[in-house]
């Protein structure tokens, strides 16, 4: 019971955490706000994490894996073409952009932004959840490249890494113009360079 | 003199919020870190600035001025053809990335990727700044578009915006990966979707 009870707190944590750092950032959001929001002591805070740090190195894992799910469970994994797969890929990624900045836009870009050259561990698990979703899409890029433009000079990787790029600069964006529109009209330009990049004719 | 001498002041602080600012963010950076690092006094501080948040709009401001002048007076300029001055914009920005993450990534993206949310003003100084900079492309673009690419659908503005976006989230993954290659790559990829969008043969 008492374990049960822990464990929700532990969540409860985690879940004010994502919504928070995405909010404030990092260094902004102190250990007391973080038991203001989740409504829990500070004692309990301490008993799950050991510092803010710690929390925020759990907090990155928790987004990794409720992204994870997301992404492992969305629809366009439906889609059998490697190119179209793609292309509905960042189609889920559009349907994303809704509510407020701080629901839509990534924790770990949030977080690395201000912490690359202060927080090494923080910068590495960031690193390491870009690289994560790198991977999960690098298969159906590859395949693609294989199937549309199986001599185009670019790498496979390095277009899983643009797709990333461009998603978190529309982030950057969108906070500066207060204006989701133009994380949407990047999706929209991605888009057409992945329809350019991958040319239907191509096929044999 | 003495206006001198404290001009000159100002001017090391200023100097020092851009460096500091972009190593480390914006809550993280007290008014005391910037003291120390510009070798000022909190007295002369605060005798040009009434508090951090007015330094950051006068960093950021100062940000908008060093940048417009070397863009200003970048070799670029003197490319007659829209296109072709549009992507030596673009090697451009791929010169500028060396030396340290905190050199050559954005005031800009860094400080409202935390502030957005809490700090009104500066999330409006650096929506500024992005339209600025944009403003300063969109004639380039717009004569590209009315000479390679008249009747396409995207709009010069949206493509200016999207340049940035991916230079600002190019320098995200930089942080996330503590490898500015992912910055040249992306830069890579978006000089060949603008070749891509704006056809040589497309010329009457």
């Amino acid at each position: 019971m008492n374990e049960t009870r822990s464990e929700v707190t532990k969540q409860r944590i985690l879940d004010t955490a994502l919504r928070v750092f995405r909010e404030r950032g990092y260094t902004a959001t102190s250990v007391e706000d973080l038991c203001r929001a989740s409504g829990v002591t500070k004692g309990a805070f301490f008993h799950h994490f050991e510092s803010k740090e710690a929390l925020a190195l759990s907090a990155l894992e928790y987004w990794n894996q409720v992204t994870g799910r997301l992404f492992a469970s969305a629809p366009y994994w439906q889609v059998v073409d490697p190119r179209e797969r793609l292309l509905a890929y960042l189609n889920f990624r559009a349907e994303l952009v809704k509510g407020e900045l701080a629901e839509f836009t990534c924790l770990i870009g949030t977080l690395v932004q201000e912490t690359f050259a202060s927080h090494p561990n923080l910068q590495t698990a960031c690193g390491a959840g870009i690289e994560a979703h790198v991977q999960s899409l690098l298969p159906t890029i590859q395949a693609a490249k294989d199937r549309y433009a199986p001599h185009a000079e670019w790498s496979a990787e390095s277009l899983a890494f643009y797709t990333q790029a461009v998603l978190q600069g529309g982030f950057v964006l969108a906070k500066a113009t207060r204006d989701s529109k133009v994380v949407l009209d990047a999706i929209r330009h991605l888009k057409r360079y992945v329809q350019q990049l991958l040319p239907q004719q191509g096929t044999e």
